[in-house]
């Protein structure tokens, strides 16, 4: 393998396969990056197990092949590399070494044999569709912040994509919940995506198809199976194992009929709900929400330590009532609210209490109230 | 106690007492500032036992007292309230509580009372002088990266300040060492120091001073006891215990008699390092550099990973050398270079290296080779 190659371009494509790289490996190979040349190509192929990613990238390719050196290492050095520099990878397949040339640079990467590099076995997707990328990202975005980090229940550790039927017809929706808050996010369906299986979106998957999603305009290729999701732009492929597990019926615990509804503008209440919880004790984080005609009062009691309270203008036409959240996810969900304000739903202090934005219904929270 | 303050003006003055104060406290009393209002001014202390500070403003003093609640938590109260509040501290005494008002915002806070915070005793200051903020910035920031981490070596722990004579005459000198490098570091000597006692100051105290001396033309009042430091502002006064020790004799260890001259661009030269050490093994990080007629060769071998080699015009005009180093400490003292090119003086590859910037002698380093 013989290829020069824009130093801009080769950070760019190596920067998605050394964060899919685990940083701490057992297996050796799984630290580094599959380099394949070949035309007028080359291709750079991270994975640990469960995800794959392959970035593509033009290049001047003076003899295909392929080789595998340590993502993390060749990320380094070609990020330390001046802009706008060449940068030249040779390969011998005898020494073992990749070498690396750069103005008066030369590096050289000890190699591990490409043909023992686990590439993912190839599925059959029997779905099919393309997604805005912006879709995607509202989808993943907005519904990230509640996936269980509970290893035990497996099942919760991802974004549950699926599709469904709204007031307005069928969509793509994303749900996720840890049993304290539950985000319920819908995109409209796109065609080809009607038999769509449910699938579990890992956590780790989330996060690095983020990366392919900034681009507002881009279309996504999206290929579903039982096991497995694809994401595709043209330069990059992310494929990634599904979590194979059962997730919840979610249904059972959106509030249908929670009538006393509360108004607010979304960032006063999450500064003020900040504040308060200032004082409140490191564990239990209990706002109290006393909500009185056209009123709010937030408070915090903690003996140790001290007391808090706020008092909001908002619109509640309601009954008089006193009900208590945890601050850390009355603050997520408050920041999820983009354009107008935050609108929640309540039935008593013991039940479930809904929040959306305005009277969009798209976009869904639900956070269990606390005893305060 | 009863008062109003300016929420910005608040903040400031608490900045630094919540920073002195030790995040994990033993002793209750210790997470606490003494607030003090009298007059036309509050004042705010904080102490770890061996740091102490007060940071004084101006403030609507209704009913002069004093109290102590916790510092974090004020000062986290303080900072999410909106820019511009007006902010109302009050205390009766009875209650056990300080009650902080703002806008439609009240907390209440935990107070401890007042005797037993303990005020660092005073002592008798024997030399007293005035230093410019610049002066003490630039003796401190070049000399503290060398400051020693090994607990077992205590009185290394801190910046060795002191009275010297350099080639042009006396001088404040600070000198600091971990036993690998060294950085000596002199300023004019101001009037009046030139009986001060040489003192080791902590390297905390060494970070908590930083923050007065943000004003190039603020000039600070020092005083200095066998035991104590003191540097004042008109707003704040930080007093510091000082390492109870004796300071090696580090005049034996800056070399004299180093003729081979290495002159090469600082930055150029860094940026090389950094970019050869990336191969080098997590533990050695061992970087050779092979001197010849105007030419540097700096290069790496990592059996394991790799080998990296890259080549720098320099100005050298003695014979053949080749000395080892630890990239990390070459990269830390090439990065005091502001000005001009950094000078490296080699006697042989066992012998320390001093390192200075063009043909300043008012900061010197000194590094250890090791074996490459």
């Amino acid at each position: 393998m013989k290829l020069s190659i824009e130093r801009g371009t080769l950070l760019k494509a190596l920067a998605q396969a050394q964060s899919v790289v685990e940083r701490r490996n057992t297996i050796p190979i799984l630290a580094n990056v599959l380099i394949e040349a070949e035309g007028a190509q080359v291709s750079f192929r991270a994975t640990d197990l469960d995800i794959e990613v392959v970035d593509r990238a033009d290049a001047m390719v003076e003899r295909a092949g392929a080789t595998t050196v340590s993502a993390i290492m060749l990320h380094e050095i070609v990020r330390k590399l001046p802009d706008g520099a060449l940068v030249n990878l040779s390969e011998d397949g005898a020494s073992g070494r990749l070498t690396i040339t750069a103005g008066r640079s030369t590096f050289s990467l000890a190699t591990l044999p490409k043909e023992d590099f686990p590439v993912m076995a190839s599925s059959e997707y029997a779905t099919n569709f393309s997604a805005p990328a912006a879709d995607l990202r509202r989808l993943f975005d907005k519904a990230k912040f509640a996936i269980s980090t509970e290893e035990t229940r497996y099942y919760l550790n991802g974004v549950y994509l699926h599709v469904s039927t709204s007031e307005d017809g069928p969509v793509l929706r994303a749900v996720a919940t840890d049993g304290h808050r539950l985000a319920r996010i819908d995109a409209a369906l796109p065609g080809g995506a009607e038999a769509m299986p449910g699938v579990i979106v890992p956590r780790k998957t989330v996060n690095e198809l983020r990366k392919l999603l900034d681009d507002d305009e881009a279309k996504i290729a999206v290929s579903v199976s039982e096991t497995k999701i694809r994401f595709a732009t043209p330069a990059i492929t992310l494929t990634s194992k599904v979590i194979d597990g059962t997730f919840p019926d979610y249904t059972r615990v959106i509030p249908q009929h929670n009538t006393r509804r509360l108004e607010v503008d979304a960032s006063e209440f999450a500064r003020a709900v900040d504040r308060v919880a200032t004082v409140s004790s490191e564990r239990s984080r209990a706002v109290k929400l006393s909500l009185d005609e056209d009123r709010l009062v937030l408070s915090v009691n903690a003996p140790d330590s001290g007391a808090a309270e706020e008092e909001l203008a908002v619109a509640y036409g309601d009954e008089r009532l006193e009900i208590g959240f945890n601050a850390k996810y009355l603050l997520e969900i408050a920041s999820q609210v983009d354009r107008e304000n935050a609108v929640f739903l309540f039935n008593s202090s013991g039940d479930p209490t809904l929040m959306r934005e305005g009277n969009d219904t798209s976009a869904v929270y639900v956070v269990m109230p606390m005893r305060v």
